[in-house]
């Protein structure tokens, strides 16, 4: 059947974010489509931000495009160059290479929701605001100068 | 600028069809997202359909995966096991390999808008229902016995 049916995917807030760095997520809950739809090219997650919930901590990938259409309710992006509200429609791309962190934050009082397109990580993603790195080849999250936590 | 600017991409309602095939498409207009966005991991296709307009002719393809999320309006999936409605936030997928011909379709009184994610397709394509086939290799619409138009 090739509409997903949403409501019988079980909703996560995981992450792999070491404490602290994980509490700005906790309101973050994802279904992952792809694997669920039988698709590979591409990784497809549904994401409903709780309010106060980010998508990520800010960061930049040196080897993945993401884009981000948002599909209900209200949100902001967050970057190098400033705040962007987001509603229904609107699309973000962030284009790999591009040192350019950044985030979405319900900042409302309402969920928002939004489908977020990638490939699981391969190279650097770099934090923009936290001592944070995630290391592809270890597939886990360290210190910047490379010390677990 | 991660956000997309819509309205200052041109809309085109282009297609390869040949005659009489391209019809159903004339109300099918695009915005190619992720080369103006500066993506190239995937494409994207913003798309709305004026009433009476097809996304395609009915397809299936070998070898890429196609996801779709409505945005705005109403349409109609139609594929091989029948039809299904689909409104703003629904999510379709359509895994390469699997022979089953889909297409949407805009059946209501008002525009229907969604993003569509995929690949350049570098295989095989089928049609369900007419006389035709896009041969990958020499990139053009043909007819199934590989003549052209």
């Amino acid at each position: 059947m090739p509409k997903i049916d949403l409501d019988a995917i079980p909703l996560n807030n995981s992450t792999g974010y070491p404490a602290p760095h994980d509490r700005a997520v906790q309101g973050r809950w994802k279904r992952g489509l792809a694997s669920v739809a039988g698709i590979s090219d591409f990784g497809v997650n549904h994401v409903t931000l709780k309010p106060g919930a980010w998508s990520s901590q800010r960061h930049w990938h040196e080897g993945e495009d993401e884009f981000v259409v948002m599909i209900a309710g209200e949100a902001t992006l967050i970057d190098d160059k400033g705040r962007t509200p987001l509603v229904a429609g609107d699309c973000v791309a962030f284009p790999k290479g591009e040192a350019n962190g950044h985030h979405i934050a319900n900042e409302g009082q309402g969920d928002c929701t939004f489908i977020a397109i990638g490939r699981q990580p391969q190279s650097p993603c770099h934090y923009s605001d936290i001592d944070l790195m995630f290391d592809w080849q270890r597939q886990g999250y360290f210190h910047k100068d490379g010390t677990p936590f």
